[in-house]
């Protein structure tokens, strides 16, 4: 069986998401897409695939049996609701929204729909290097986990990308790390500027040292930073009662030469997470097409948007911020899958 | 376009590659499959697959775009000959054939039809540390290539392993890789006979150290051991006149705890190479939906079993064993692709 | 020429000191010891050497060309005291003395002489692997420094030590090592706690996360632990805006058996830091011999200790504390050598 | 008590030596020294030492208690023959001597003296990673060996190097090693010629790649090279029947910039094994003084010479040339301390 999949958004991540479903996944064809630049998605058609005037009506297409949203944050909410009143699965890119209200919506919406339909893109998840750091952690092999540290250093980032994004962008995936890798909430957030890399633009805290408290009292400190220069770079270290566990490198092959020997660091987040988004997206066509869904659900979005949030307002206030959660709907009881 | 494949042989990698080829891979179904035994075949069936009573069934059957070979390694030759006959791409497991006489009747019978219809699955070439390694060479980072170390240590075999696979089913890989890193063909073959490991079968010389000698100089020794317990663990390292590159390890995190810092080694094949299958068979399965090929060719087969043929006489004489080739024929003389 | 040294405190620290001065440095021997045990003094006696009913003694013996403290830390202050005043080159332990005003007040004798007559024994300053970090940092490998990560796992402590001393006798090493790293002054100091360990003793906050903020914006944070277990584990990590440089790891050998490759972490603070402690008593011999002192100042050992004072502050307040410095005399104005 | 030492042979090592014994090693003074070169003896002459005319007349010396050579090998017989006459341990650098007679005349001189009195200067034995390599296989940690890869990458070479060199000057420290190791004699040798480095002076192999084959069956290869460039390079890994013990890399930091993570490779062998120099002395230097000896024995001596002895016979004749050694002394029968 073949799962006929609706893309909305044909940008950067929309472009790269149907290459990977055209020719790369099994059990899954590109149907349909859509973009607020028309011009744009008939560029990145498939053969076979019908190009949709808006997301309204790619959702509404019978042809389609899931929908893909990976179009800019602030659409996103528009779409997913279409999804769920259409009673189809969605897969949005992470963020689910941009704002906690905007989440709060959607929430609502699927809750009141009694059944899951949603899937956020944190695809870290699925990352095989995080699935062997998780399973040190909760295997028990380092005991109980006490402080994690974990830096995200982006090579550079486009002109686009504004100064509160190192929060809501970049270390929203650490968020979400941290809440699965503890399988706990954020309880608070503080966020400490050290000296500001020569590198940033006018304006910009960069790198910045976000401080996630989670309910359980294990600490978790990010560094984040968007102008790192020397690649992309994604550490984390989980420390327990008994021991600690930590990502290793991602290089192929060490090479010895000119006085040191050395691996490569990953350049940009394509070639570090090639492997976890084809897993997530994989796992979630396979879920689709059994009847369910997989991956974040509506409540991880939520809390990895109220996290950011949150952490906005500790970026200005310079204090640290108690995140303030809703009580979590019985849907959203069972751990994800 | 889906390509149709048929599945001759549904033992354990046959079982494999039909889990991958229906649930992993992009663009292409199982269309059909045999085995000697039909109860295998039928139990290995997927869903709108039909079971052939033979190969040649099997590759008779319109329905079936091209043919995965994944029988016993003597009936190679029969099902490849018939592919070809058929005029249909076929995809065989290594090794092509297991004598010399047989690769070269797939050889005289692919050359008389003027174009590749075979490709051999060493799939090494495929995997990410061993394409890093090959990169640092042919990129001239370590210079003229002047020795490689290979260690191919297996945990374990089964009962029907015998001492010449050491040589035939074991070191094959690493005579694929030798002539492939180096593109150049292996003048000399000698076997060194260590001392013997407690845990070798009675009867079996384990661990070899196979030195291969490359037409232009390069000397390849490989460690080959079917008995390490440990792990399944293999080692390569390129010495060059500037440097030297070697795999990295694979482990994904790291742990510290009770006096060490520790990551795993892979349980066994299937583990460090899952990957390296994937790639491999999407890339024959786009090839071939082109139109073409990719992938390890009969010549490649033809030299690989030539080679570990010559092992198997210096095994035995104790002594440098020259490798004695045809004439390449043009059909072969481009580069794999 | 022997340098004649007394060895003030015949503890633990000062039975291995009198070892590494009797059996490994050069250019000098034990000539005098002290204890406020004199028992304990007359048993870690080395031939030739005096042993002396009280430090003073043991500083006024016209034989003892130069002093080791090793004493208590409350004892330091005296004992500093007199060598100054006997115009005699003096090594003490860390640290200088637990409280700004004993430090204040041997700053002030020093002063006073007109030229530098102390060191201070923080050894990691003479550690290959912090040596090999420096390097890489004031080389400009990786540009100006940003941050700093850095944790400090014990395995255990004993029953004397107290909570307190976390920061005091544990992190006191961190702070040095920020401070000679980067050649500035701590700003201030935040401690955070986390979750506390099971293994920690009861009123422990263990394991801490100090924050130091240097003068220069760079944020150093400190994971301090005394109940790690799995061995004496010190990172490193310093972070640039070109690139970062960390503290590799210590193990000779990497050992693959049973699943996993594994190198060894360092039992205790000796296994790790033995050399690096032979290292910093030669340096201060030649220095000494020369007519000159060499290592961590007056100055260095005042600033360690008002940066803890400070911590513990702030290890009570839960908040940002500044640290408050004297104006740096003139007799310190010039790096240490 | 202080050793008095008189060292014979003041070029580059000798030199080194000397450093080590005036201002780094404990409880020993140079007390005398000679060269072939009286203007270099002078030279290098520490204050209080005596500048002796002649080897003999050094020896002769009643203030010198203990005799380190340090001249060309060809001289070495020579000057270990007359310590043993006298009476005084004498530490000899490697080689013992460049022959088999020769080595055989300064063990009959030893064993008709009754005691040991000579030590040669294999420093590996001293190298913290060769130790915790031998500490794992003779822990028992990889079950019985089988076999050994070593590398021995030498930057480059003097102009007065010479092609046999290669084995009898580098490789012989490979010797040592896998007998060490393995406690265990050399039974043949064969010397492969991989393709040669462009770097390699005319008429030189270079690489070369050694097989040793002990007397239990272990086998080891090293890869000898001395032009490798890009450092120097030492690599040993032992396979065992449960596992394998391979040395670390020693950088001291691991530093990421501009698209790669790189640990330094040492420039030379005296970066690499300073240590191991430092501790082979002491050991020898405090043996001494207790009346006894420390280090590989004029046995080890005489066996690494035989053994490369038939290398250069392995490299003329291509082919696998048995070591015949003389039966072992008794004196020589306890292991080396």
């Amino acid at each position: 069986m073949t799962l006929n999949v609706g893309v909305i958004g044909t940008g950067m991540i929309g472009q790269d998401h149907i290459r990977r479903l055209s020719r790369v996944l099994s059990g899954v064809r590109v149907a349909a897409m859509t973009d607020v630049d028309l011009t744009r998605a008939r560029a990145a058609a498939v053969e076979g695939a019908t190009v949709h005037e808006s997301g309204q009506a790619l959702i509404a297409d019978p042809d389609v049996d899931a929908v893909l949203v990976t179009s800019w944050g602030p659409t996103h909410e528009e779409y997913v609701l279409a999804g769920i009143a259409a009673g189809k699965q969605v897969f949005c890119e992470k963020p689910l929204a941009p704002t906690r209200a905007a989440c709060e919506r959607i929430m609502d919406a699927e809750v009141a729909g009694g059944r899951r339909l949603v899937s956020v893109g944190f695809m870290r998840r699925y990352d095989a290097q995080y699935r062997a750091l998780k399973a040190a952690v909760t295997g028990g092999e380092i005991g109980a986990p006490l402080l994690m540290h974990a830096a995200h250093r982006n090579p550079s980032v486009p002109d686009t990308y504004t100064s509160d994004m190192i929060i809501s962008d970049t270390a929203v995936h650490d968020v979400d790390v941290a809440r699965w890798m503890f399988d706990d909430e954020v309880a608070a957030v503080t966020v400490l500027k050290p000296r500001v890399s020569a590198k940033a633009k006018a304006g910009f805290h960069d790198p910045l040292f976000v401080l996630l408290e989670m309910a359980n009292g294990v600490l978790v400190d990010v560094e984040a930073s968007v102008n790192a220069g020397f690649g992309y770079d994604i550490r984390g270290e989980v420390v327990g009662e008994d021991g600690t566990a930590e990502l290793s490198e991602s290089a192929g092959a060490v090479v010895k030469r000119a006085g040191s020997y050395a691996g490569r660091v990953p350049r940009d987040w394509r070639e570090r997470f090639v492997h976890a988004f084809d897993a997530e997206l994989q796992a979630w066509i396979d879920a689709v097409t059994g009847g369910d869904t997989s991956g974040p659900s509506v409540w991880d979005g939520y809390a990895a948007t109220v996290v950011c949030e949150t952490g906005l307002a500790a970026l200005r206030s310079d204090a640290r911020e108690p995140v303030v959660l809703r009580d979590v709907p019985d849907l959203y009881k069972e751990p994800s899958r």
